[in-house]
């Protein structure tokens, strides 16, 4: 069992910015996420493109924005439980919550703030007829651990960024990459179409275009994928098939917790501090609703903020918490780290 | 007449970030303030001191902040009423208001959002009897132009940073800088401690320490100041006396306005869109108060933003505002530039 002070559940922009919020009141946050890395949308969906209304951000990546965030919250330690799904929530006689995800990983805290965004990033999957049965058995929608497929055969399937650069990465990794794609066109940057263009002249990396995979065969575990080509059907033996047609999100299971939806999304008390219908739980950034509400980065920045002050309550009930600027008072880690100003001198001139 | 859509009242951080909001929907603003410079607390109180809590800045100096904002929001070319305190508004038969600043400055708009912060920064001014009948006439609270002093006698007096770094910045200006201090020992950064040091030594600097100006003397304008140093008094002759004790903020006449004031802010709906109890202003960032306000510089963004979606209802009455994505739909600037993501391309791989 995991234990911490506020479970976050995504750890998109929101998520992670509520571990910094609620480091500053000496509050310990673990975060769980359905993807295999923080960021949310903006490491799963566009992390090579700037936003622009990041405040004081004229231009920022969005994957930069990301890499500021954990290194701004790295000195509260927050806990991840990455590639899993939060599935249910139990309250506890003590009034904490256990979450448990997918995995059967459980989690237990005396405050729970759902980050969760658009929802859960769930794979889209092509319609394969046994395709269901090599899931985690040479079949994979999302790379977690590159490394894993080091001198193995790989098929990637799509179009897009994920389908070109996963290519690219895989090509110096995996013995064999082919790439397949239903037409000749891929849709992505300029520099990743170019690049796989180059390590296809290379030989480095097989493309099939235009076709389809059509099939899995193997014994329990994948041996070679059917692609169709044209009028042409053919098997291409390989160890991992790995079909990359974007993720999409789903609010999924937690549409089921007794909470409030409204849209699609988690109804909250913006006028206080972004608490859901059940006390304790708390919903941040993008995944709530409420009169006026923008899905915004920087509308969840602020919520994270008010939500920890709200929390600090509940953790430490009657306790009077003053605000200190980080400016005046500095930033205590709890990894043992401190940032703070250089104090002004105090010295006579003569 | 200045005319805009929203007069915005504080240039401090939530004021810059409210023209970047507000020029995304296509609204034009101008801001008044007491202050010579834009920045507010960030650029008055704290320039050169870092801030930990900016989202996805682990650390940025405050006046850094300021430029950042300022930069973010150069596109949208914020018109700037500086060195004015804004004193009187009127509403007008059409629902928009009249803003009058105490030099005479009339503003029309028909939104006026104040993020006046802690209030206008008025200076602390040393008690010497005459010294109003020279304000303006060779005493001066707050430095603007530094050219204004090429070539002149000042006398600078206190013993913090601005009394510092405005000796050293005016000694390469003014034909002779002398700095006053009740004390030998001054209270600021280390550097510029040190520097003074050297410019004292060099001839640069005079110093008169410990020491008081207790006397302006001249006709018309400055000629000349009285110290007491110890059991002496003499008379020093000069152009110019500036003392700088610091700037403290007071909520001043928009105390005056009718709007309902709670500890020394203005109350708004935080439920909704940060409007004040008068329907077309708006009270944003430091100075506005509601339940679980924190006064803190990212809140002020938050409240920035919705209060522009609002202020958009009112300038565009009827029209539907869909809320388009920075990276998706770039920035067009009111001075012809764009900001865009770089497209993806749709390239045949063969
Ligand atoms: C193309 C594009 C451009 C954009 N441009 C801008 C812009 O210019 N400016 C701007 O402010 N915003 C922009 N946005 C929106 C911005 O990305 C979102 O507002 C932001 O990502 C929301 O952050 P979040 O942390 O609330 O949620 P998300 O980033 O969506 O993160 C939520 C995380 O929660 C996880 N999750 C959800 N449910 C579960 C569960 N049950 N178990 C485990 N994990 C779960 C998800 O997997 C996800 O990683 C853009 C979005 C897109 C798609
Ligand atoms: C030493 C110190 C350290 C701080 N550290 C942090 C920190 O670490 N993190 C954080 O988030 N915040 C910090 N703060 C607070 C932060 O600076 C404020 O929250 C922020 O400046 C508020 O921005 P604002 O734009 O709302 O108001 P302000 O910055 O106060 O700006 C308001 C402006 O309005 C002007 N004004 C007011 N009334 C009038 C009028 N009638 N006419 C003309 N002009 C007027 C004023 O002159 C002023 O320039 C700190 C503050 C101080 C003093």
């Amino acid at each position: 069992m995991i234990k911490t002070d506020i479970l976050i559940i995504g750890a998109g922009p929101t998520g992670l910015f509520a571990v910094f919020e609620a480091g500053l009141l000496k509050l310990k946050c673990h975060l769980i996420d359905a993807l295999p890395q923080p960021g949310g949308q903006c490491s799963e969906i566009y992390p090579k493109k700037p936003i622009y209304d990041i405040p004081a951000y004229p231009e920022i990546l969005a994957g930069d924005l990301t890499h500021k965030l954990m290194e701004q919250c790295k000195q509260f330690e927050p806990g991840f439980t990455l590639g899993e799904r939060a599935e249910t929530i139990e309250k506890q006689e003590d009034g904490s919550f256990i979450v448990t995800t997918n995995k059967g990983t459980q989690h237990q805290a005396p405050v729970v703030a759902i980050a969760g965004g658009l929802g859960s990033f769930e794979p889209r999957k092509p319609i394969i007829e046994n395709l269901a049965s090599f899931e985690d058995n040479g079949v994979e929608y999302i790379i977690k651990e590159p490394e894993f497929y080091r001198d193995k055969k790989v098929v990637i399937a799509g179009g897009g960024d994920s389908a070109l650069d996963w290519s690219i990465y895989l090509s110096d990794i995996a013995s064999e990459v082919t790439l397949i794609h239903r037409r000749s066109e891929f849709r992505g940057h300029l520099d990743s179409v170019e690049k796989v263009q180059e390590l296809k002249n290379a030989g480095k990396i097989n493309l099939i275009t235009p076709a389809e995979v059509v099939g899995v065969e193997g014994n329990g575990k994948v041996e070679a994928i059917v692609v169709k080509q044209g009028d042409e059907t053919f098997t291409k033996p390989c160890d991992h098939f790995v079909p990359l047609f974007g993720l999409s999100p789903k609010l999924g299971p937690i549409a089921n917790w007794g909470l409030e939806i409204e849209k699609n999304a988690i109804k909250v008390n913006n006028a206080l501090d972004y608490q859901t219908n059940i006390p304790g739980i708390y919903a941040i950034g993008d995944v709530n609703t409420y009169p006026g509400k923008l899905k915004l980065i920087l509308c969840g920045f602020h919520e994270a903020t008010l939500m920890c002050q709200s929390a600090y309550q509940i953790i430490n009930p009657g306790k009077r918490y003053v605000l200190k600027y980080t400016t005046v008072s500095g930033v205590d880690g709890f990894d043992g780290t401190r940032k703070e100003a250089p104090k002004a001198v105090v010295k006579a001139i003569d």
